[in-house]
């Protein structure tokens, strides 16, 4: 907690300007918002109280989904015999080089490594095999919150990190086609999350093979845009097909009496999300919380003028237990160490969707003075009126922080025809460029080798002509994502 | 999922009766109610859905608690650099032979190995003294939701396994007093969540130095009593003096400008709970769960007569979605691949609180038959009062349950003043005796020895005269709470 200062300005401009460094901006608002902090553990990061309470908002209405699409929750071991991860070849090639492995328990050097889960489809699909005997018994559909651990070069809070908290889904069907709806199910269910909740706007698309889930049949993904012009992936539903039913067994009796394989998903979310909030709708004074997910959706700041604690604290109080009774979320800040200049800087920095000044003249006359973080429009309201006032603004709030990140991302968009003007729009000004693929990984490749650009993903349904491949001329066979990702 | 059988007798014999083998019968209704199932990994279970919606409720209820007396949740590292675990000399002597080590990640030895955590006070130590540096940052508050590693060689599901899911918080305190008061205001905490919640009475009381927590300055527990008269550790409340604040350098400026340590609380309460109901209120039939954490409150069974599917099974609906609007949580098992009779003793096995059957006839006659699965007890309700006849029936069930446990627990609870009486009740009956103690390790030790029961706690306040200690025949400075224990 910073110490008192009386130059509010003195404490905003701590922060790296947005515009002039995205990358220690970010770094800044991680820090000074308190949103995490770096850990003695290299790679791993402590996730304070206030960006834990972004994630239990998320967790929650991504959990109501699930429970509502017939999902339920379970808990598998964060162990993985070393064994099992090599029954699926694809998958243990994908994860080996990321993972880390128990070599020591109780004091004695253990006969087989243990894994430590980098994802659980192995030691799932374990148990589905036991689980599994009928048609009766399907689907499953299961969901798991918990830490996970892959091993990285490169962190950054959020976004990359050792561990890292995450849900992930394991379902089991009857069928070819319930598996696939069930993938494109959840892709739709992340879709309204990210828009509806973290008012993150997301381009759903399938990836190409070279960016598939390493096991997966097809790997859909959910793509948004940072304030940087840079992608997000920011969540991925794979159809797995029979892959992991053979390796590992999963087998019922179908309705024929026929011994079938099971067809299965996985799908999943992290904390990762939490750095696409603040990336997608940060500013030069720090965070901006889409109401939905904002710990506190209103902060009171009283005015301490005159004898303020016998005037000014009660009423504001009673503000704050009339608007917490309406269900919002308020944090009075009544610290008698700070200044109100201090308190709204910090507020501001913090993300907080509504700010409410209340002083002695306010009483006077009635009134408090009602601030938008987005906006910064500012509103005197009769102090009768706030309570009914606040919900529509925070409404208001999280549908403006959509659209304006939805115009960011549309105007952050350009269909290109030729490699002229891929590497124009990559150089100039980023974001996702829409362009024709012939579909041959060489061209993936070179592009990515020449641009850092990769195809985050393709169109879902139907295509219209797709014109020539932006980089070999060909045939193109498809539209795609192409832009630099986090 | 067992397979359809009309004999719904002999699906229940597949539970060893608990009368006969009390440990078996754990085993069998943990397996067969689909609360836990063996992992390939040693020592480590899943939490199958059932058992995990559980856990979910009575997280809730923990959490609302914690929240409302001011804790806030956060997240830190899974792993800790073994050189943090040995800065505090009490508490690595008692972890390190039970904690697993990371000694490769990434493909690479590690310089230093990472221990899995098996508690997280020294990776929270370490973080606290970044974030504390005036009494003004103080108290911290902070709440973990964590899985923790343990090597065990003996393991039990939800009992005693390797991993386990769990609540840890850890506090830091301005004065020894308020780190006292928290200590026990979460063994308050505890307590009431173990009665209330999960209608388990519990004893409160302090652990002896030798069960203290390795690196506390005193260990304070709740104690419950299983159904086979073995005491049951249901958790512990931990004031760490300035143990761990010494030991990672946890100072803040005091009110006085002097540095000082902070004064430190530790808690947790785990997945053990789960065990705890199970032993608690089950019977021959199986788990018998209190309605508040009962994943089912009520599960209506139609009864397939006649033209049930058009008849009786929208009135079923109709009931269910009726009950799920008042707040209840109901199943409605509509599967036509069983009988009644095998869904009935399914779901007492699962201990749903409540089974609402409905036929033809109850149709024609306005009405449906309620059963407790506590009691047993058959009523017929009129359909139209079912929606306010079900909630004081669910309440009752709770008390009830409640009441009947602390009646065992009473009856099951000797006050005795000699040795050869002591003895006696442990060959006989066993359940806690309560008797007058020298305060003395050595006779301590050698009733452990003598009987297998340690003390599981001192009583809490004031000691009336304590007479003369049960073992050595020295005066006794307080009274004991021996038992066997889980």
């Amino acid at each position: 907690m910073p110490k008192k200062t009386d130059n509010a300005a003195a404490f905003v401009t701590e922060i790296t300007p947005r515009s002039q460094d995205f990358s220690r901006w970010y770094l800044d608002v991680v820090r000074r918002a308190e949103l995490a902090d770096y850990s003695p553990v290299k790679g791993c990061m402590v996730i304070r109280p206030y960006g834990y309470a972004i994630w239990e908002l998320l967790r929650d209405a991504l959990d109501r989904r699930f429970k509502a699409t017939g999902h339920v929750n379970a808990y598998f071991p964060l162990f993985i015999p070393e064994g099992l991860l090599h029954k699926e070849a694809e998958h243990v090639e994908g994860f080996a080089p990321q993972v880390a492995y128990v070599t020591i328990g109780g004091g004695e050097v253990l006969e087989e490594k243990l894994v430590v889960r980098p994802t659980s489809e192995a030691i799932i699909g374990t148990m589905y095999a036991k689980w599994v005997q009928s048609w009766r018994d399907l689907p499953i559909l299961i969901n798991q919150w918990a830490n996970v651990v892959r091993w990285e070069k490169v962190t950054r809070p959020f976004l990359r990190t050792t561990e890292f908290l995450w849900q992930e889904g394991h379902t089991a069907h009857e069928t070819e086609a319930e598996a696939e709806e069930e993938t494109l199910r959840i892709l739709a269910l992340y879709r309204e999350v990210a828009e509806q909740e973290l008012a993150m706007p997301v381009v759903p698309g399938r990836k190409t093979d070279s960016e598939r889930f390493a096991g997966a049949l097809r790997t859909y993904s959910i793509e948004a845009l940072m304030g940087d012009g840079r992608a997000l992936q920011a969540g991925t539903s794979h159809n797995l097909g029979q892959n992991f039913a053979k390796a590992f067994e999963i087998q019922f009796q179908a309705r024929d009496k026929s011994l079938q394989h099971v067809w299965g998903t996985s799908w999943g979310v992290s904390t990762r999300l939490i750095g696409g909030v603040i990336m997608t709708h940060g500013d030069d004074s720090g965070l901006i919380l889409p109401p939905r997910v904002a710990p506190h959706q209103v902060v009171i700041v009283p005015i301490p003028r005159g004898n303020w604690q016998e005037t000014v604290l009660p009423k504001a109080r009673a503000l704050r237990d009339e608007l917490t009774a309406a269900g919002i979320r308020v944090m009075l800040d009544d610290r008698d160490s700070y200044t109100p200049g201090w308190k709204f800087a910090e507020w501001e920095l913090r993300g907080v969707p509504v700010r409410v000044e209340i002083g002695p003249r306010d009483i006077e006359q009635g009134q408090v003075v009602m601030v938008r973080r987005d906006t910064r429009e500012k509103a005197t309201v009769p102090m009768s009126e706030l309570g009914k006032r606040i919900g529509p603004v925070l409404e208001d709030i999280q549908q403006g922080l959509l659209a304006r990140a939805r115009q960011f991302r549309d105007e952050h968009t350009t269909h290109v025809e030729t490699y002229e003007q891929f590497k124009e729009v990559m150089e100039g000004r980023p974001g996702f460029i829409v362009a024709p693929w012939c579909g041959s990984a060489a061209c993936e490749a070179q592009i990515k080798a020449e641009t850092q650009a990769t195809i985050r993903n393709l169109p879902l349904g139907e295509q219209r002509s797709a014109g020539k491949c932006v980089k070999c001329g060909g045939a193109a066979v498809t539209e795609a994502y192409f832009a630099k990702a986090y």
